[in-house]
């Protein structure tokens, strides 16, 4: 089966034309359909003549709207929009949007909403670390959630880790302030207790328990799960600090001439160190808890990294992430029950998706 | 006026004897009396004869107790226990707990007690960065806290950062998912309104607003504000990152022959760039809103750390971080309120002092 992926190419640093390459190189490699959106005479000069690829001319960008959600309202000509309706439609299969967390949020959740039983859609980043990467998920957008949010994050991460990143029987751990059950907030102590009973003896996903900052990036869980507050500053902390501790041994390797020689000698293992931790290798960040997969590679990303983001929003489909994350909650009973009143009108439903986002969704890329 | 420190040697990694090696740097290089508490022969065979250090035998070490506010209620006769009930005796001013934060904590709660007008007491920790130190707080001491305390811990914050770090006038930030002011959990956006109003035109503080987690190690605010789950979370994840980072940089040095070489060369130069961002020099963690301050050296530290603590303890003293901390908060109308009713019984202030730190304290160290 060919899956189709809208991919919205308008909020990459290095322009569209970067993404269209990046599309160019999916399809060499992947059995995908791509509809690219955004300048039409700019995509079309790289990927012209390419039988799987299409241009949809939709030259609007709202990927640094200040407020996405009322830009994703008022634009539904911009380029995110349409790339995403096209899986509402059911053009596209599944959507790669570079670089815009918030409007890729935002439009999601309005046009292709959220997954039956599921109480919000959240954010999952496969970290790069020296082994392989750890998924932490919320990065951002719930910026408060309840226990029974951070429950559903687990499972969410776990199918990714299945689907997308190859990890058999994924180890799922909580982030806290000490291994023990009882640390962390109320919320904290609460989600552990929950995930416990859920997760004990479960079929494919392990039971790590509560982690504490140290051991993120040490490969002891596939999968951490935090609310998108703790997840964000997170996230940006360990961006934060790589950067830190790289330039003081970028300033080391320059500070005196027999330094200088060691850095130029050590350079080539250093790149592939660099190269091994490089966060392009894993698309990107996964929007989850939609109908469909989304992809959010960051606007930094080169070609390389877009390719992987389409190829791997492909795979998702094809291995049926988003199923596969229903049939987890189900039998787990931790599907969110329908409301004991008539279901509300579609206008309804997408009103309170929205409001479900919290404050607005956050950008965690770009 | 000689400044008397009590100094707890019993939870160091290294042994007490490390500890007393520290106190004589200590005493060689400030105008302090030291009381030494721990195993008395040990301590004796390091500092006997030194005249400003004297050494109490209190050879029972709660350093590592599970349950540490259990353990300080139970084990009167424990060093750390007792170094503390010194500086609430009035037999010492300040003190310095080597490697239990948890310990420090309660029986600073309990015999030290909170210093009159504040919420609760927090746990500040200066990081090492490649200039000056940040001063993160809480780092654990709340896992709970409202944004009146948060408040507070900006401005205690502040405080030690003029008094025992050397900043005259601190850049005081709060941690957030963006930097915009809508931004956070509601909570945090209380406080930023809080510090905001509170921090305009304050003579000696200036306030930077938000940042989010990848500006905490880049210098641009002296003292970043945060309750302590987040806190302790992100100081946990530097430590993990940054080890992971050397980690990687150590096994790409080691990868071949030419990167061999290119290693023994950068060594020295990276060894300089390691002594740059070293967590001794801070002394360690603070603990601030209690009626005399008190420091927790890392179990880890050296000699030359716990020197430092002790001697940045008594700076803390004599520059009168509490009585700063007290003034300014009674300028920015953030004191607590006494309560309406009277005074309650003391025995009742300890429980509720106790019952304040929430579900224990938390161990940062050790």
């Amino acid at each position: 089966m060919t899956v189709t992926v809208a991919v919205d190419t308008t909020g990459a640093d290095l322009g569209p034309a970067e993404v269209a390459e990046g599309a160019k190189l999916a399809a060499a490699r992947a059995d995908v359909r791509i509809r690219l959106f955004g300048p039409e005479a700019e995509l079309r000069a790289v990927v012209d003549g390419i039988a799987a690829i299409e241009v949809v001319d939709a030259p609007m960008s709202i990927a640094k709207a200040p407020d996405p959600a009322l830009a994703v309202r008022s634009h539904p000509e911009a380029s995110i929009v349409r790339a995403i309706r096209d899986v509402s439609s059911g053009d596209a299969d599944t959507f790669v949007v570079a670089g815009a967390t918030g409007p890729a949020l935002a439009a999601g959740l309005m046009h292709v909403r959220r997954a039956r039983g599921i109480h919000r859609p959240a954010l999952a980043l496969p970290l790069p670390t020296l082994g392989d990467p750890v998924t932490l998920v919320d990065v951002g957008a719930n910026v408060e959630a309840r226990p029974d949010h951070l429950v559903q994050f687990g499972f969410m991460g776990a199918a990714l880790a299945r689907t997308v990143l190859g990890v058999e029987r994924p180890r799922v751990a909580l982030l806290s302030n000490g291994e023990e059950p009882t640390k962390g907030t109320p919320d904290v102590v609460e989600v552990h207790r929950l995930l416990s009973e859920r997760l004990a003896g479960h079929p494919h996903i392990e039971w790590v328990g509560n982690i504490e900052g140290n051991l993120v990036t040490t490969g002891v869980a596939d999968v951490v799960v935090t609310d998108g507050f703790t997840g964000n500053v997170a996230l940006k902390l360990m961006e934060g600090v790589s950067q830190t501790v790289v330039s003081g041994v970028r300033q080391a390797a320059t500070s005196n001439p027999m330094a200088m020689l060691g850095g130029l000698l050590l350079k080539p293992a250093l790149n592939r160190f660099k190269a091994s931790i490089d966060p392009e290798r894993s698309g990107g960040a996964y929007l989850l808890g939609l109908r469909s997969l989304g992809v959010v590679p960051h606007g930094r990303f080169t070609r390389e990294g877009f390719a992987r983001a389409i190829v791997l929003a492909a795979q998702g489909h094809e291995r049926q992430v988003t199923d596969l994350i229903h049939r987890d909650l189900e039998d787990a009973g931790a599907l969110r029950r329908p409301p004991a009143a008539v279901a509300a009108p579609a206008g309804d439903a997408v009103a309170a998706a929205a409001a479900d986002a919290g404050s607005g969704p956050d950008r965690v890329n770009g």
